[in-house]
């Protein structure tokens, strides 16, 4: 049913601001951090407590799922009164991280702090602030638009375990495909470049990670009386992991950049605009150089390029002095950051293939993969949906033009795009500084009114584009 | 004063064995295990038994040194008749290696137990059988000779902590320079090729040892995050180590063969005639591979050339699974084992240039060498002292020929060569199955016998060489 709307979604949502805060002052409160089980009941707290605002929003569906192994998920559902608009799944989550080192905190994580457009709580940036912007921004599109239901079907899937690994977030896809069908996905998780700088993620980051343990003699050996005659794993390890890139930073498993999607000339021409500054970003990753693959910026080298990195090395003698001793065996930890449309499997096969050509003689290497791995995840610039988001947002910050992105990490984004197989878009307002794993989280809080309004926007701009279109692409 | 001899070394050594077997028994139940603190009152007592054996023997002058740091060490010294003898400083020791795992041994360490030609107890071989050979050898020396005292001037320097890696034997030589003066140094702590190969060591590796750290990042990184953009000290800690050989095996630091004393035609022909099988070789290496410096064989590798190998090496995550970090730093433990006439000086800062160089920007190396290194020592062959010693062993094995070998590993002897100024040579009969520092160690009683003997000779070869040709080698 729709009215002639008397306010803009900017006006109501300037009228709620109070709502917004007030809402987010007592979700903050609830501590519901997934990673410490002695938080689980607060977990379970704060998925009641979305269930209960969704409800007074007028979502007639909000309902904890629990029938798994999972911790407590909500489902929300507030379908349209048009029967054929398209249906869009947001993804969020409401579990927090950890905040130890409590002592580095200045204020109370769990005793959130207004100061000035700063409000500082753990969970004020990720992921809750963002998800009461839809709660907000939903009302602002009703009372923009002058419906009494949403202009497309609006479904919310908020997780209750993201923060620690989404361990069954598979499990979860798997046991509600049908609840979870949709035409599109909202995640909204994610960030923007700068306040002023309106901008959305397009990709991120797939993984697939083996621990390579490399065996050389049945026992430690003297080096005296052995060395120089044996192979010595630690060695080998060594110059397998040598041979991992090239002078250029370029990784050298046969077939690696195979599938790539590279990027083009105009996708770079867009992430050159994305404002960044090497010597910032060395402040940030408190590191003393860039340095990766040859011919790439470094919002590329992370974006859009796959990695392989050593995330650890052992073998041999670890402590103090000096043990003069061949070592049995040593290990690399490697993980390969993925890019569309590399395929996880192909990956392993090559990195699998490429170790047993650089295991020397008299050294048993074995590779042993973290899981199945994790796919990239791309969103196609200017497809209907994106479209449809860099509008809604741009909007939202007055006319500026939004700047693509790339995240480097890997989240359980990829698996929602493969359990709903629709195209993905980004929408999150985080802000580079807000803290969101360390201590003094914090969030920006005209970001989230601003996040409201493309929220508001965004709904009405999916309905004109249409369910085939959004789910299609084209 | 000598009078007609009344028999041969032999046959005196024949007719006094089971005087080497009771006073061995006797000495091997005292479990002197010098890197054991609850065991230092035995090496005490280890050390005051071979003060009375050597007293009994006939030594007039014998008592323990301990105005040091060191453990009890005996010193025994029968001065010649002739003025004009030369001076021989026999080196060894009186610990032992510990003995567990305990449930290993077939029989009590402490029990020694006879079995036909073999005894078996911790420090049978190692060093304790060797020592009381040169007891009965000096009894067998003035019986054939028909001296009252020997032909030299006898030094014997036994010590009691070689085997937890004589940390104050420089100390004990800087103490104790001019009682330790001598014309040839003959260590007893070695061993000899096969029961019936006769062979002496002509040479011990030197070593240098560092532990070379590269720092990263100031904290671990988020792998996703940062991957593929800012160095990884893991990845550069194994770019170095690969650095460090060509695929032929040769260690590629500038410099560091300069100075290595290649084998000649006339060594390489000798070290050929010791009976070596690489299928043998690596059932005791309990490899899968013999592997090293091309162009080299394995007893060439092991005992004439100088080596680069990884002791211990390690970075970011280590337990189970994955943790997908960017390791703030990486560590590698490299020992360089040297031989004549590399300097280990020069090695060292040859090293620190190569981990400069080979330390990519934005990693911060640091290098710390364990003390100041161990030079190799060397026995150059054809000099007096050489053809004295392999014509001594040579006359106990009924006229063999004396095959020379060489240690890869390090000892005190170097020290001991710097600190007499003298040359050495190696009068050792233990056998490569030994056992030395593991479970059932064991020594072959007839090479006992055969080390009588051949001290026996060696004394009176030494008296005919003289003082200065010994000295001087020429």
């Amino acid at each position: 049913m729709t009215t002639e709307p008397t306010t803009t979604a900017r006006d109501y949502i300037d009228g709620h601001r109070q709502d917004l805060l007030d809402d987010l002052d007592s979700w903050l409160r609830i501590p519901g951090i997934s990673a410490q089980p002695d938080h689980h009941d607060d977990v379970r707290r704060s998925a009641e407590w979305f269930v209960d605002a969704a409800r007074r929003t007028g979502f007639p569906t909000a309902h904890i799922l629990d029938d798994g192994p999972w911790l407590p998920a909500v489902y929300a559902e507030w379908r349209s009164d048009d029967a054929d608009a398209p249906t869009v799944l947001v993804y969020g989550h409401h579990d927090v991280q950890p905040v130890d080192p409590l002592e580095l905190w200045h204020t109370d994580p769990f005793d959130p702090t207004l100061d000035g457009d700063v409000l500082r709580a753990r969970g004020a940036s990720d992921d809750k602030g963002q998800l009461l912007f839809h709660l907000l921004g939903v009302q602002a599109h009703l009372a923009a638009t002058g419906r009494t239901s949403p202009a497309v079907h609006l479904k919310l899937l908020i997780e209750g375990e993201e923060e620690s690994g989404s361990p069954h977030f598979q499990e979860l896809l798997d046991a509600h495909r049908d609840l979870l069908a949709c035409d599109v996905v909202v995640v909204t998780d994610t960030g923007i470049v700068a306040p002023d700088v309106p901008s959305t993620v397009t990709g991120m980051r797939g993984m697939v990670a083996a621990t390579v343990t490399l065996h050389g003699p049945d026992l430690d050996l003297h080096s005296g009386v052995f060395g120089g005659a044996v192979p010595n794993p630690a060695t080998a390890v060594a110059r397998l992991v040598a041979a991992l890139h090239d002078d250029d930073g370029s990784v050298q498993v046969p077939g690696f950049y195979d599938d790539v999607v590279e990027l083009t000339d105009d996708e770079r021409a867009l992430f050159g605009k994305v404002p960044h500054d090497d010597g910032e970003f060395l402040k940030v990753a408190q590191s003393r150089a860039v340095h990766g693959e040859k011919g790439f910026s470094t919002l590329e080298r992370i974006g859009a390029r796959p990695t392989a990195e050593v995330n650890g090395i052992g073998g041999g003698y670890q402590g103090a002095g000096h043990k003069t001793i061949i070592p049995s065996d040593a290990f690399v930890k490697i993980s390969f950051r993925l890019v569309a449309n590399q395929d996880p499997q192909k990956i392993v096969q090559g990195v699998d293939r490429f170790v047993s050509e650089h295991t020397p003689e008299g050294i048993v290497a074995d590779v042993a993969w973290e899981g199945a791995g994790v796919q990239a995840c791309l969103v196609p610039l200017g497809t209907p949906a994106y479209t449809a988001l860099t509008e809604a947002i741009g909007a939202a910050f007055d006319g500026a033009e939004v700047l693509p992105t790339r995240e480097g990490g890997s989240g359980p984004e990829a698996a929602l795009q493969q359990a709903t197989g629709v195209p993905l878009v980004f929408l999150g307002f985080m802000l580079p500084d807000d803290q969101i794993h360390a201590p003094n989280e914090k969030v920006s809080v005209p970001l989230l009114y601003k996040g409201a309004e493309a929220a508001a926007r965004l709904w009405s701009g999916f309905a004109e584009v249409g369910a085939t279109a959004l789910r299609t692409g084209a």
